[in-house]
């Protein structure tokens, strides 16, 4: 199959083995997979992402001298099964589901691996009991925002908040963005929400932010130091916290991860009978041979937020 | 009066003015006031105190080149009113009150001040309307643990504990103490308690900890590097936090400070009708003639928890 791989830490394209359903696995097309942040990342920052994730407990073990197959915001439609599956969907259903590959030896990511392909290919393997038919009428562009939106649903059912609570966003990439739509869901209000970038803040508008703020006009310094931050993560592994600060003002940080299956489920819900409209987030789409350059153009805040990979589409 | 004063970042002990009750306030004698963890550090760290106070907000306000008496942890008898009070308790009522001073002009510390002596004193300035009365029958000792132990009622409340959490508590020192009697409280089991010292550790088991933990036999590394941080707080005053970690175990970080008026009440009122006992906490007495040499004392680990000042004893 064709697929954009991670090798040698750049993108390229080539064909590599189609990927055959193991037991209790799907194969699946892929119909379009969005380009996330961490995707970015992971391809800029590899080695330190790989050691950070063994550090943590081995969420993604990846030998980066072996192809990766990157993708894990996907919408996809069945084509086969493997042995020991219950073929519960027909075959041409369109279908989200997490990213993840459960089985008798444990749960292993989609994307983040060496053997399991993830949406910047043709075909995926998917565990069969994950997936989730995609609802009549939803289209699959829409559908395969489910993964990203569910991360800023999760981050939102995690925050716990109360009546009082004012919910400020930081930042407006596709998470923030979906922060913001889950606050909206959740009818917290005000929203506010601050990015440095001008398109940004527009789609903050457009998700459902009450008000947005350009944190340059109101702290210049401030300001270049979370931009230093944040545009070499390299160089700022660490988060530096002055207690005293904190326990003045009794902050809460509540750091999160992905979402619940439940979660997940709700939030293609959500995206099909529209109490949670995405559309803005969608700026742009593309091939497999694309993809190396979308990487490169969604290093800047001001031209795209999502793009959908169609590896079926040139 | 006589007081244990903080002069030139010495504790010494010297004759000052009585305090005159203000508007609004009581004139009360100071029957027992706890020596508390922080008022080590302000007396070790008074610069970096003033400092990180100053950044954090102005919580406490001190120009070290004046006396300070400090002691925020106490019991005492009504002695007198100012003006525009309603002198609601008979003069010789015991009460415990939360350490501050509320008038029009805002709030301030008690202890933590240049102007408002503290429990290391003979007698305090009040605020009439924040006096609680010491319920009959519990004893002047128990009633001045009303503040430490509100910390830690005031911790394990914002800590917002679900039925699936289990509690670790790491240090053992009075606030950890404390802890350890709200989650015994709260009937959140098994409570683990972590300290480098037996004694501390018998004290956990005292106060309700189920198991304790002695972190050097776990891993002697971490364990060196912690206490290196822990015995000098100058050397590390800041939190490094490996974000990754925190992300893929979804940690929750909950800064507390004090406790709101409700929970010190509460607490008054739990320690009367002995749904708590914070006895073993109790560990010495001194005079303000000892008041030095118990902060001397109070550095190590194993001979003391917490030692309560009476002023009017020698």
């Amino acid at each position: 199959m064709r697929a954009a791989i991670m090798r040698d830490k750049k993108l390229v394209v080539d064909n590599i083995p189609t990927p055959a359903p193991g037991a209790g696995e799907a194969l699946v097309k892929t119909l379009a997979c969005g380009i996330c942040g961490s995707d970015l990342h992971a391809l800029k920052h590899a080695e330190k992402m790989v050691e950070s994730s063994r550090k943590a407990g081995a969420l993604f073990p990846m030998d980066l001298k072996r192809d990766i197959v990157m993708g894990h915001e996907f919408c996809a439609e069945v084509v086969d099964y493997g042995p020991q599956t219950q073929k519960r969907l027909k075959v041409g259903t369109r279908v989200c589901a997490m990213p993840v590959l459960i089985s008798a030896s444990g749960i292993a990511a989609v994307g983040y691996s060496n053997d399991n392909p993830g949406g910047y290919g043709e075909f995926m393997r998917l565990t069969e009991f994950l997936l989730l038919e995609v609802p009549n009428g939803l289209s699959t562009e829409r559908a395969a925002l489910t993964e990203p939106m569910a991360v800023g649903y999760h981050a939102v059912e995690k925050a716990r908040l109360g009546k009082d609570d004012a919910p400020l966003v930081i930042g407006c990439g596709p998470v923030g963005l979906a922060v913001i739509a889950a606050l909206k869901l959740a009818r917290v209000h005000p929203i506010v929400a601050a990015d440095f970038s001008p398109r940004r803040r527009e789609l903050a508008l457009q998700m459902g932010a009450d008000v947005v703020v350009d944190p340059k006009e109101k702290s210049p310094y401030e300001s270049w130091r979370e931009m230093a931050v944040y545009s070499d993560p390299s160089k700022a592994p660490m988060l530096q916290i002055e207690p005293l600060t904190g326990i003045s003002k009794e902050l809460n940080i509540q750091f999160v991860l992905g979402y619940a299956p439940e979660e997940f489920a709700a939030t293609l819900s959500y995206l099909a009978d529209g109490r949670v409209n995405a559309d803005p987030l969608i700026t742009g789409k593309v091939g497999v041979e694309g993809v190396a350059k979308a990487f490169a153009e969604l290093a800047s805040p001001e031209t795209h937020a999502k793009i959908l990979v169609e590896p079926w589409h040139s």
